[in-house]
């Protein structure tokens, strides 16, 4: 309870937009980070009402049972636009947020998704420090959020309902295309339904697969392929088998060193990302550049001035 | 003749990469953009096989049979890798090329995918100073050109193959969904195939706009919907009714005011990715930076300091 009580605390601080609390923050992950990194980081998402808080409800009990530790952190992307957030709310896993071997922490709020990914990102490193097993970050699928969660985790699981209008949506934002695992929830309630799902995108991820990753070979071995999963949270029927189907990617993911060579991607894109957000936030905020912008951007959207002019003629400005 | 080499020539200017070249290209396209913007911009892409030279020399000898001028401007990805052009040969359209009333300029080549489309914007301005009437740009299927040939005209054309893998492909890569015509060419050689492909596109950009642009009814005629064709660019069949299909587009967006506020839209996000491009490329060439780069990159990568923390500490190098 008093670790817990202490990662609420650091977490807090990370999250701070106080100048004196980023230095302290920034002291104390650098002191952290030698003690991160071995726990497992699994991400999920999935549309509201696929049951995702039911599912890792289950999961975390099943986990526990287990012996293992287990933090969720949640990235709401309405929670950037309101303030407020639909998701944080831990009455939702209501036995895992009761058990003091699991960790939950709400969606942090307020600012652009790029920094509340940054603040879950931080948060993952603190609950890792205090020897957490596995750290669930789940997204709810709207917005750009799970392009976010799958890179910050090092498998990512994508939550379906039993129906193919879902499908076609998750193939269109490109969330099939980044899942290693997917799964059908609910799959009790239409038996045929689920299994027409999971024929649908059994065959849309082995021709994603084919046209995305042709260096892999259909039948390697060596390198994951995207499987289908059926289960149904509510029953808690399934869970175990997801489980296995987790620590098989692991397994397959450690030997050929993608897991290690995902996690330094991970951390070069977060840190580009972070300079870019960085760069064009002094640019907006120099005082020649805040003076001319309204202006030039006006003279650009009435057709009197050139975009990459204008834009050449702000960088000048910018020194 | 005359003004095809000074168009060239211009266009030349315009891709120099020189300072005091760019400092006069400056200078001639704002002096240019008066009299540009009246000419319609037709953005075409597919995979390579999908006939696009032939399609694009059919409807280029249809739209001079109609008094017309046409320009065509490629944006080849292959080209900012290798300096070469996949695409960039007059000879694949041997009658157009040899029209005094169309102009077809090929790839510019070297540098990233932003810079060759910030080119290919540059000259589409010239070809439209010149009267050209239509101005056609076209990319091959391949890497992320289609977003940025679909973010520099009025109306983004998708080419198609009768063949269902490759539906899939475009609907994956977010391509189908920015396209406002879809056409399936060949549609001769198998025509129970081309009418099958029909209906699934047919089926899946009802599903993708109902999912993607909740606020526009089904059936409301004030807005477009993506529509689908089938033609033989080979046999020059349905080339008049693609022309037909464009010019209803044109009303219908003209009436609604969507393709003037696009066409503001894409100015204004043609002016920030260049500022960001510019942005970055300081950030990168300032000594301070350069010096700390790779050291600090090794001890993310190692896991040594964290990624947000670096990048703060770079940041904080940049002055």
């Amino acid at each position: 309870m008093a670790q817990r009580r202490a990662m609420a605390k650091a977490i807090t601080l990370l999250e701070s937009t106080r100048a004196d609390h980023r230095a302290q923050g920034d002291e104390l992950l650098t002191a952290l980070l030698p003690r991160t990194g071995r726990a497992f980081r699994l991400g999920l998402s999935g549309v509201p009402g696929v049951g995702k808080s039911t599912f890792i409800e289950a999961l975390g009990l099943h986990l526990i049972g287990q012996g293992q530790r287990v933090a969720v952190l949640t990235i709401d992307p309405s929670s950037t636009v309101s303030g407020g957030s639909i998701l944080g709310d831990k009455t939702r896993m209501e036995r895992l947020s009761m058990d003091e071997r699991a960790f939950i922490r709400p969606s942090p709020s307020g600012g652009t998704l790029g920094g509340v990914a940054e603040k879950t990102r931080e948060a993952l490193l603190v609950c890792e420090a205090a020897g957490y097993d596995v750290v669930i970050v789940e997204t709810v699928g709207v917005g750009q959020s799970e392009t976010a969660v799958a890179g910050m985790t090092d498998c990512f699981a994508l939550l379906q309902l039993p129906n193919a209008g879902d499908d076609l949506q998750a193939i269109k934002k490109g969330v099939m295309e980044i899942a290693d695992l997917v799964v059908i929830n609910k799959a009790d309630i239409d038996a045929d339904a689920a299994t027409r799902a999971r024929a649908m995108i059994t065959s849309a991820l082995r021709l994603l697969g084919q046209h995305g990753r042709p260096e892999h070979a259909a039948h390697d071995a060596t390198h994951w392929h995207p499987t289908v999963l059926q289960l149904s949270a509510l029953k808690a029927q399934g869970i175990a088998a997801f489980w296995a189907e987790v620590q098989r990617f692991r397994q397959v993911q450690s030997a050929n060193g993608e897991l290690a060579a995902r996690r330094q991607r991970q951390a070069k894109a977060w840190m580009w990302e972070r300079i870019d957000a960085g760069l064009k936030q002094r640019f907006r905020e120099h005082p020649a550049v805040r003076a001319a912008l309204a202006d030039t951007t006006t003279q650009v959207l009435d057709g009197r001035l050139p975009a990459s002019t204008a834009a050449r003629q702000l960088l000048a400005l910018f020194d």
